[in-house]
């Protein structure tokens, strides 16, 4: 450990993304705020469903106040498409279309 | 036009797929039934949301006969992140969740 790391306390830890990436992952990370390093599984789906530089993307175009909303349901898209590849997330909401409308017809 | 492109009657059209990445669209082409050459819009969404690698890993891990419904699952995914770059079809999802609750409550 260098003097650097020991000056700041601990070793610096790069985030799951860049962990899982291969690269540098310093304080301007985009991705850090997201997926922190202890969330590896977290960042595996949504790079396994939408690929890294479109996760990215889409995070960027987002203001920074909804971008945790946004990590949230890409993660939710992504686990839904890993359990189920055919329908993934639109299978919920056929299933739940389905259930308003048996519903409405109870009343 | 070469003898052989008069002889199947019609110049070969690159599926939409092919077309937007700038390559060969042959016989064995994956895209090519679920995206035809008119309905460029269609890839174009998937390709923006989950990039092209990413869609044609998609269709090969799914059966052929489920291949359809998978690419109508997917282009709905991508039209709705598009739209609602926040909370795509979990918006969706969420709004529908709720929806059912109210329904619920009013049995």
């Amino acid at each position: 450990m260098g003097l650097q790391s020991v000056s700041r306390g601990r070793t610096h830890q790069p985030c799951a993304a860049c962990r899982m990436l291969r690269r540098r992952c310093d304080s301007s990370c985009i991705l850090a705020p997201y997926f922190p390093c202890d969330e590896m599984d977290k960042f595996a789906k949504v790079h396994n469903v939408f690929g890294a530089s479109n996760v990215i993307k889409m995070i960027q175009i987002v203001e920074e106040r909804n971008r945790e909303d946004a990590v949230k349901a890409l993660v939710y898209e992504a686990t839904a498409r890993i359990r189920d590849p055919v329908y993934g997330s639109t299978g919920a909401i056929c299933q739940l279309q389905k259930m308003v409308q048996e519903l409405k017809m109870q009343l």
